[in-house]
């Protein structure tokens, strides 16, 4: 039987309410003690939608409120390093949002800060913990499809909901950082988290919105075992969260699709009933409604792997290490962009070596195999390749 | 905060584990307290599996635990009515799994029983908990698709993992009673649950395994307000298991599957490494699995409003009471099957009354519009009727 | 080589439409010479639309064209009878549009009118000439899928677009003459065209439209073989057009999915230039288009069907004897609405007899085997029955 | 009504006979009236198969048939000029297989010797022409989805069918060349054929397979208009293959999928009876046929617009010249791949000049609208950002 954790939410934002509705959501255990805001009123609010006992404008005091074990860092990317050094300083476990921070180099203070500290961190990267995404990881690791060669990560929708977010000085950056870094560690999950990246190509530019940070972005992320993970951002996507994930191994495919296409579809005219008050263009016609989002986002899985490694003295799924990667792995993509060519990921490296991807070759009298298929007759074909003189040959057996 | 419950899982089946999968899943508060199974073996194998402190051989024992205050029924069906008497007995909350009985008659002697002792009660029908059949349901009750005029819902599969299940004895029909039973309440929730189910067509036959119970049914349900269910049960899918529903209504469509295309996709050639010891067919070619099942399934929010229910003092989603509405269709549709037309569902109503559904009548000029359409070059037809006359024309306008 | 048709087009609406786009598409032989419309003006307007040398008001001088050889009939259903007597009169080829006729005896007429004319009949039954549907036709009856169990067949939409398919008296019914008659031989393909359909059951109504005829039928059509064909027509459907066809077999499964999702989505907010002119609520928000419709609604290869079977000397794969057992499918479907219960499907019967579907039995060491599964430990599990005793039993096999 | 024309195809592998099928497929009034083959064995199985009057060894022999006025190119990269050379010099109309050429260079030389011999050049690029992609086109060109900003074009399956297609010296390269031609088409005709494709960056690598050329690559194209086009290319797919187009607008979102997902689905054990005999491990399990192939590869509308345009005297759709960009585009593929950074493309441009995609800016009091949502409460928000100042702030509206 697990511990109660009793938490202090800092930020009360669209994610300290995903955050806070995963925690008191069904039968949980684990609750929000206290929400820190900036603004009295929005703190105030907070309380009464999720029923917290207690809010605070000083962060100070939501990190050492004596029931509080555990601080949760909801906040605008540009206060985290702050809230980090208040929670590990208070001595509480710290669980930060992604991204973890505006560039390695303030990522790594976090790291520096926690570790030094002695407390345990968490990196809030709520989709690798999609329920999908957890068997999907289960089936891969098993070799289900064998090495992995090419990972596709995509995340767009038409902008975020909060002025913070456009202001590249705040953000550390646009759809790359805000987007980019759930692909990135999605991509470094299914490539194998010790796997190094060792460089990136990245395009990124501002094609539709007023603004200097970039609102598209694409980006190649070469690991050193060969396999290239790619990741789509965009603010500009019109039709709703495109949320996508694919995977190419040497003895498989996966294909995730965690938004817009889940086996819940559903057309309205407009005309029902109770929606007269609301009619919103986005209620009428086709939709692709999600479940239970906090669920398919993978908040409630995340949040059960934080408290059970707190408790069981283990490592999470998810570390401030791995929210540093993802910050150096971003930083690479920002200087490619500038440069206009690959760019090698400056990182301090703490995971093993990994192989190169492939396939044992085969030979059959003396010729390479490049491959092998089946006639529609049911005659087996092989295409071969002569290692003397390189030369192809098809051969048709029996 | 809620307390924390303590259960007496009667059961070590397939069900028995679903439940205590999700009891003990993510971070739970309620936990299983004591298994009940009739093999002291199959007991400590769950106890061990589950991490439950008690098992026992004795159902007295296991609902008269002190520290239990609620019991799950988790046994076959023909035992319900033997283990509601015993937990109601205790005085203990009593939670029956689908189906209820076996027929209308004993769900109603369990009905009374419950009733009886002023215990609480619910009925464990978990696919109308799903969180995506939650979200259609609450669309639909906003008025999102206006009146619902058909509702499809389907469940086949290869066939249950149980020997009892294919002993009509014992299970009370074929595969109507094991799956016709989520059918029809999902299709109930759809309807209205105060929608009174008139009648019902049925067929079954048993068309492919050697039983005498039904391994195909289809059955049509008449509600009050003219609105028809369906349903189409199987024990001879091939595939996986098809859970899909469909819901037309007079201003919309909702289509939810729920199994076997949720957006997690998977082809595996079987020659991964970590598939050689298990080479099974089913491990290979194109896959699609759900993320997480005890979600997807509805087990999590069905605990939740269970547990929720019993500390607000209100009645849960699905009640005892709907759990005997399902036994009555169910022995309507073998009287159907048998008398070879539509049959009355015989039952105790306590819900209302529903009108006719239907759209508002519309006149132009004095006649009676049938349809409006729009043409291709933006001008507007009308199909309209003379009421006089009873003629239809085509009319453009401008 | 071919030899190239000439076709007299009787009638201008939008079959007449969909079938000149076929016969003028893309590279093809045969033309539409003439084309018959009562109504002098749209027959001008179609002889423009599409490029037809000539028009006429009277049937019998369409018919009698000295360079047609095939006449089309796609006239409301009331006119099928007179307009097929003139052709066959005539001595031209014949095909008539679905539903053959109003009813079996209507239709039994047409066929014997041809059958003594002597000339080449057939039957423009278009969906089961569906790409997608001749190859899932073809798997079939190679035994891909074993024995058809059940085939489910649903074409639902808005209502028609003119005002006669409105006027039961025109139209010999409602959704069911519309829409049900493709379904149904959309069924007896996969079932078995020589598998006879003995009896249905039918439910139909009027929910929505202020019409006589119904507007929403479900039937379940029993086959010699046991196998059941289902259909679900209505007029009511929101959403588009719904055309899909599922077909379970002992071995297989087969869906398929003609219209809403093909593999083309598309999102528009409607903001886009091109749009501004002609904004209809449908050219927004989610949409499902397809390819070219003459080809995936099955037009293109059911004109090739017809013209090579003329050629050489063969029947098409529709023919006028497979429309009149439509609608004598279409008549056991009003008499079972009306009765309500099964009602013989009472037609001259001209196919053969078709066994029992089944799967041979299987027993081990004297037990009849019911089901045989693989446990996740790799272990096989057998569910068996006594023949003596009847009792069920679980057996794993080390 | 159009002229029937007699071709003359060069070569008798797996394209071959695509396009045979194709011409000699429905009720076609294009033949093959000579085939070429360098094989007189493998010439004479072709006529066999499709009905072909005439084969010969000698393509002299078959661009100089007396009957034949279109020459089709079938084969190998690297006979392509030669080929060309010989129909030009009789002086027919002459159509090449895709790629144009094995470089740049190469497809310039043949768009000489055609524009020099004044004869009709078409290049045979089909799936620009599937029946998705053509109205996909069409929606877009009319604005429906506004400034296109993103096209993602994606082909991979296991590998090609013919030895000559593993030798880069036969083949001018890899996957790109086979597979990536396609793509880089597909993106030019939705990123708009006038639109220069200024600038390349690509990853190639050989990760798999035992060869030379790269059997994997990830190519981004930048256009004059800021538009940006993805190709994803690989011989090492698993599960199909897998063809899918992807188009994000300013104003909407294109989606299609060509071919594992068309609404064709199938499972099937394997155990059928028909199947006894090919029991091939595709054969089992859930597949995703498509319906007509040579349909829904492009084939059919591609031959359609290319006799047609001859017979208007019009270019077709798709040009030499277009097959010549192509190959430029590839050329500066290998050289990024090679300098590890953007390349030029290097072409003579005949096309005109393109503007910067975007939306016209709005403001709100001088503030600039970044975006604009609604509330779930029915309010609208927006967030703007002050021009002076650069700040960004978020504002909802009563």
């Amino acid at each position: 039987m697990s511990n109660a954790h009793r938490v202090a939410m800092l930020g009360t934002g669209l994610i300290g309410d995903f955050y806070t509705m995963t925690l008191h959501g069904q039968r949980g255990l684990d609750r929000v003690q206290v929400v820190y805001s900036r603004s009295e009123e929005r703190g105030a609010a907070f309380r009464e939608r999720w029923g917290v006992p207690e809010s605070t404008t000083s962060i100070e005091e939501a990190v050492g409120h004596p029931e509080v074990d555990t601080v949760v860092v909801g906040l605008p990317n540009h206060m985290h390093l702050e809230a980090v050094e208040a929670a590990a300083g208070a001595g509480k476990a710290v669980l930060v949002t992604k991204p973890l921070a505006r560039s390695a180099a303030e990522a790594r203070r976090i790291l520096e800060v926690v570790e030094g500290a002695g407390v345990f961190g968490g990196y809030l990267e709520d989709l690798v913990y999609t329920p999908k995404t957890l068997k999907a990881l289960a089936k891969t690791r098993s070799g289900a499809i064998g090495d992995v060669l090419w990972v596709r990560s995509r995340e767009t929708h038409p902008g975020p909901h909060s002025a913070w977010f456009w202001d590249a000085g705040q953000a550390g950056g646009g759809a790359i950082v805000d987007l980019g870094c759930h692909c990135i560690e999605i991509v470094r999950s299914f490539a194998g988290k010790g796997n190094r990246p060792v460089e990136v190509m990245c395009w990124a530019d501002t094609l539709v919105h007023p603004i200097e940070a970039e609102d598209n972005a694409i980006g190649l992320i070469r690991f050193e075992s060969g396999a290239v993970g790619q990741f789509e951002v965009s603010w500009t996507f019109r039709g709703g969260m495109d949320l996508r994930d694919e995977v190419a191994g040497t003895e498989g495919t996966i294909w995730l699709n965690h938004f817009l296409r889940t086996g819940f579809e559903m057309f309205a005219t407009g005309a029902g009933d109770g929606y007269v008050a609301e009619k919103a263009e986005s209620a009428t016609g086709w939709q692709f409604p999600v479940g239970d989002e906090v669920v398919e986002l993978g908040y409630v899985d995340m949040f059960t792997d934080m408290f059970n490694a707190m408790e069981e003295g283990r490592e999470p799924a998810e570390t401030l290490y791995d929210g540093y990667v993802v910050n150096a792995v971003m930083d690479a993509c920002y200087r490619s962009a500038s440069t206009r060519g690959w760019a090698p990921v400056e990182l301090d490296w703490r995971g093993g070596q990994t192989p190169r991807v492939g396939r044992p070759e085969r030979t059959e009298d003396g010729l390479v195999v490049i491959k092998e298929e089946q006639l529609p007759d049911g005659r087996r074909k092989l295409i071969l390749k002569d290692p003397g003189s390189g030369a192809f040959v098809d051969r048709v057996l029996g």
